[in-house]
């Protein structure tokens, strides 16, 4: 299980090393997640320089691919599709797929699924600051809600709703067992059945519910 | 408000970049929490690498340090005062204060601390695998606990617990206000309140409490 977490200039560090942290807890099971990136370093909204692991393009190959939030997002969203400025052609070389690939975002990362077309006429979640330009881009927003999914689409709101994304993702791809193993392993201690039961319940709802 | 998280080879991503992520939540206040490692790029357990924003040395003047877990912390620790070795020279130049600095360790980083002689004879939290090593250094280990403070010091176990980590460092140097307003705003969507009230809840009682 190859995961991309796609991650832009700007990107928004809790995001991207949460999810990477949680879902690379499954690496016995040959899980892979890593940082896909446009170019060969990118620099986090706090100053922190980090390696891509993959091209851009490694997401196309990926079985899930992850978008976080970032300073960027609306600029990076304005260029899809017009290959305009520097950051707006960032996204140049994505091409991704629904039918085969699971598919995720956090915060302004709905922001790009929405401008990919990926996310249709299913509603999303994202941050309040990011909320109007998500309705912009045709999409209704679900209010005060941390976490939606459809099928093999999800979307989430806040930094700590990072965990939600990465758990969907386990429980879609590793199972029941496996996922609450590695959120245990990653919870507080003294705090992890608690804490595992909590995200649990929160996206198993939405397992190939209908949406 | 210059905080230094202290960042070797191996280091996990979960607790470097949440506790730096929501520390710098308060850069209107001008808080700044940087990445302090011993080397100009440092490459963490899953193989992401990033550039240091600090040498170490950056730690000994930074008001707060923090460190997080990591592969090799038994190792580092094992070199503390022996010079033995490249990573067990990772820690060679740091020289930190109680007096004036403000510092916690979150999983293995307790190992770092209890090695370092700063834990006292007061006990600590970590991780269950790192629990053997912090008793042969000397350290009591509070089990089943997340998070426990006293004065200026602070341990936490699990890679959530690092959000207790950088709240106990809010309130203690911002106050209530500040840090719930930053909890809030890194928290899920629609669980803000109820996220932010956990985690004072956790680390309020060991506010400049005798321990």
């Amino acid at each position: 299980m190859h995961i991309a977490i796609v991650t832009f200039d700007g990107f928004d560090e809790i995001d991207t090393f949460v999810a990477l942290g949680l879902l690379n807890r499954l690496s016995a099971l040959g899980w892979k997640a890593e940082i896909a990136a446009p170019a060969a370093r990118v620099t986090s909204m706090n100053g922190v320089t980090v390696h891509a692991q993959q091209p851009l393009a490694g997401a196309n190959a990926a079985d899930v691919v992850l978008f976080g939030g970032g300073l960027y997002a609306r600029a990076i969203a304005e260029g899809i599709g017009k290959g305009m400025g520097k950051r707006g052609a960032a996204m140049t070389g994505l091409a991704l797929d629904p039918l085969r690939q699971t598919i995720g975002a956090l915060g302004s990362g709905t922001l790009l699924l929405a401008r990919l077309g990926l996310l249709g006429d299913m509603p999303a979640c994202t941050d309040a600051a990011t909320k109007p330009w998500v309705i912009e881009a045709g999409v209704r927003v679900l209010d005060e809600e941390p976490f939606h999914a459809r099928g093999a689409i999800a979307t989430a709101g806040g930094g700590a709703a990072a965990t939600y994304l990465a758990a969907w993702v386990m429980l879609r791809h590793a199972g029941a067992q496996a996922t609450a193993k590695a959120l245990r392993a990653a919870a507080p201690v003294g705090e992890a059945k608690a804490w595992a039961t909590h995200v649990i319940g929160v996206v198993e709802p939405f397992l190939d519910a209908p949406g």
